[in-house]
């Protein structure tokens, strides 16, 4: 097989794994507390090696507060004949997201406050929470909704919300250094699989390739919950947030659009302009985005508090495509081909990022004679070809103060072709690396 | 009525009474020196309180000296037979401003080179001067012109240049600080009435606004003719000048164009910012334009030895409209409408420069808890409107080096929203303000 | 004569001027050594006053070592019955440059990996070199390749590689300072016209231009071989690269394309600003391309050891034209009145170099009033013109920090406007020089 086809193969192969455990956990009904969110983790920790945090209900954490844990066994409304109308069992998406538990028989004008729907989307659940304010409800579709006739219903939702812990998840790999990359990504949606299915799904397959590799940085995957998960994490993690250099938010990966990537507060921080670089040259409608404080959890990391180099990588945008925060972002709106993609522009950041480094040209006065060490065409009259032209810029910019990364953005050739002509450059004697001071 | 009808009433009647002012001030005939000038004052005066000073002929201000004063009484072109061909009495453009006195008789070919027309615009008196060099001339229309028969003529101009005074009007509204805010329009051209009656209007009532209101900064507005009034200001006034921390020179805003603002020869300053804010958010075709030093009184306030912060907003640019410094810059030229959203440009640029503040955001870890606070949307999922991103963003950039200011140009929202965002989370305890070091 | 009508006559004067200078050199085959290239520099002696320098064969030169000298008296392909085919004597081109010597008989098979033909241009001859590696070899035309039978030839290449020297020549101008003007251009090419007869041309009458002129900076004028002659000169004359504050590399410049200029790799240096301002306002297509480490002798002296202050003036640049490095690049495809309007560029160079200094207005309060100095329309009411505006522009930005061409720049006024309005204010005691720190 040409090296092409094995290339294709492998992207088919990762493809159809990363779709394939994204399915083992689409099931789950999760929150930001409770069984659910523990059951994902196990599944991701037969994967990877995972420590489990458990934080109890209560805890302060900055200006907030863990919630009481919610749990679910089942909820459903009946008609008058017993038939049930609206299932949890079907869809966990049928429920408020922790909604209180209630029993009781109620007149359809008094249930309606209770329900959900969405009009323009008559065949879709919508997935609404209530996490801070208690209250119960359902989500239906609105074709359900318009086939309840009035009347009495039985209305019944077995849930707990009592004191208990939230859970969040780390893999931790060490590397030759203490700065670390933080991969961030949030647990606590249930049936949905765009957000964030695919963030899981490929935050764990790019841990296990790092687990096998020998790496500059140190990594820090976390799965956690939104919002009060990752606030939890900083206000409980305040040194490590110190050795953070570089991260992301990975959510909404696995769709079939083009990428998206927001830029951190620090709008342009060595991940702003490796993500930008990376896919400049490998997705050529891809958009950079400026920061804004809504979104994922890049709204807390880049709380001015902490201003973390932290980004957030997606295809699609949420809230800009109709099947977000619907049960239409099923396991069929996951393409395994943007997986796969996803996982492999991942895997090129960090590629970027651990060889983004300072050289010092040992021969700096003129150009070295590349020929003589078969580094160059030896019949003068052509123009030089890409290897030969990365060798050159290498060269000529390497004064210790541009990295490999300024270096592939001023000459436009991309960052692996300039690495690769600083290793070469480096073995034959005309590099030295530079150590930040 | 509704608040929108209202706010149009309102604009209706401030268009009106502007454009009435505007009239009472019309047939003046004003120079840079005399009687015309300190009528013009004298009707300013009755709406708002304003200091008069006098500065005699002679008086050397930086490279220039105060010229005589002139006065004029009547002029006119006599054929023959005693008809009155040109009459000042009927349009004060008439007489080229600053005419010596002259009777005498003369024939058309001697008299021709003292007469000036727009042939383009063949119904038109153009307006002109002679300030610095001693000449008299008549303004007529080209078809006036035309009908000049070979013959004898009759021409007097009964005015006076002799020692006397420059006067200028200060309305001086003090604010908290002594931090000033200039406001100056040039009070020199006769019956021109975009140039410059509109901004002696809306300058005018804008006084009368902020003499009711509490504020941070203090006000001066500088009724002077221009160039040698502002010179001579400035030559007068040195301590002044060094509390000025923004300013605006008002012209040509009464048209019907939509806003060119020019900016300060600092480029960046505060008031080119908080124009170009306003004007974006309110006039989508308004143009910026860069500083130059050739235009209105920001020449004086732009030179070197001062590099003040002031900017010029008008509608129309000097030079680029056929009206511009004829009789067709008339009365009908100017729109009440036009007045009316001027002079509310104004008022949000002061607006806005009140209100510009640093702010610290005082749970700067994460994101405060919003929801509790009754400042969030309680049910989860939905994507927040502008009013909660406004506080997302507050929260997010104030961090003590962020004004209200950069906040808006970074958000894209609206400064008003940000400005109230601000105030909502200070009242929340969320925000305390950062005094500049 | 009308002024317009002399200029246009010395134009066209100087075009064929420069162009019988480019016939004079063309049949001289040059290289990188050997006695073609003296033969130039002898030619280039005549008209400017050279001084020549030997550098033996074998001097380490930084990376590199002075080559071996070439010389070639003849060379030839002959058929079986004796017709010559391919022929020194008449194209330089048609011997790979730098061939070694060869006297022997083969077969056309053997032979072929010795040819070398431009498919696409089949009557064009390429040119190609061999410096580094030795070797032997011919260039033809494709269709005289395509003539080769089967069969056995003679083939003769009757040169020398031996010790010797490189030689390059240096016409310096002394000016009132020691910083220097670095002109720079390559010898190095055999019958090639537009690359670099153009260059040595335009040199060489600049040169000639300069010598009668009372010169604030010094000028040195180098011709030397392409890569190792500048690096030779450079690897000895490390003091006087100190000197050198501004720099072009001349190639390529008598074509009938465009202007485009090559950046130094400082991107922003006062050469760059100077060229891109030039070509502004005479060539509205000209184009400014970003550094790169490709292209001419720039490479050299822009290498990070050097980092000078050095760009290229081309039209069409290397590389992107067909007749590149073919014998189609001939004295036809320069033309006179490029050749002239190219020498006319780099002269406004020198003109604004010469004079970009840096004054302050000794009346920096208000503006000065021109009027009283006849500097000024005495009417008033009229728009200034362009030299009314340059002066105003001048007085505005002259605070000591701007110099002349950060004023033309800003104000878009050509910078020789700008140059005469300060010559005239300087005059009439409004401005002092400010002397660099």
């Amino acid at each position: 097989m040409s090296s092409g086809i094995v290339e294709q193969k492998n992207r088919l192969d990762a493809g159809a794994e990363l779709h394939n455990f994204a399915r083992s956990l689409f099931p789950i009904c999760r929150s930001i507390t409770g069984d659910g969110i523990r059951e994902t983790l196990r599944l991701i920790g037969e994967r990877i090696s995972l420590k489990l945090f458990d934080v109890p209900t209560g805890t302060q954490v900055f200006d907030w507060t863990v919630p009481k844990e919610w749990n679910i066994r089942d909820a459903y409304i009946k008609d008058s004949s017993g038939k049930r109308l609206v299932e949890f069992q079907q869809s966990n998406l049928h429920v408020l997201n922790y909604s209180t538990p209630i029993h009781t028989t109620m007149r359809l004008t008094e249930l309606k406050s209770h329900l959900f729907t969405i009009p323009e989307h008559p065949d879709w659940i919508p997935y609404k929470t209530s996490y801070y304010k208690e209250n119960w409800g359902f989500c239906l579709t609105h074709n359900q909704l318009l086939n309840l006739k009035e009347g009495e219903y039985e209305v019944c939702i077995d849930s707990t919300l009592e004191n208990g812990y939230l859970t969040y998840g780390e893999c931790f790999i060490p590397g030759k250094t203490a700065d670390e990359i933080l991969i961030s990504c949030h647990t606590c949606h249930p049936s949905l699989a765009n957000d964030n299915l695919s963030g899981l799904a490929v935050a764990t397959f790019l841990a296990e390739r790092l687990l096998s590799r020998n790496l500059r940085y140190s990594y820090r995957f976390l799965f956690a919950p939104g919002t009060i998960g990752a606030i939890t994490w900083l206000a409980q993690n305040n040194e490590t947030t110190k050795r953070i250099r570089h991260g992301l938010v990975l959510t909404c990966i696995g769709d079939r659009n083009s990428f998206h990537y927001k830029k951190s507060r620090q709008d342009n921080a060595e991940i702003d302009r490796s993500v930008a670089h990376i896919l400049k040259h490998s997705d050529p409608s891809a958009k950079i985005l400026p920061f804004s404080p809504y979104g994922y959890d890049e709204r807390q990391y880049c709380s001015p508090g902490f201003n973390l180099a932290v980004g957030c990588l997606m295809r699609s945008v949420w809230g800009t495509f109709p099947e977000y925060h619907t049960s239409a972002d099923n396991l069929d709106f996951l393409s395994p081909d943007s997986l796969a993609g996803s996982l492999s522009i991942c895997v090129s950041v960090v590629n970027l990022l651990e060889n983004n480094l300072r050289y010092k040209n040992l021969a700096p006065f003129c150009e070295p004679q590349l020929g003589r060490r078969g580094l160059y065409h030896s019949t003068g009259g052509n123009t030089p070809d890409l290897e030969i032209n990365a060798r050159l810029w290498v060269l000529n910019l390497s004064d210790g103060k541009h990295s490999l990364l300024d270096i592939a953005e001023q000459s436009g050739i991309a960052f692996s072709l300039i690495s690769d002509a600083a290793d070469l450059l480096k073995k034959n004697g005309l590099l030295e690396e530079v150590k930040p001071a």
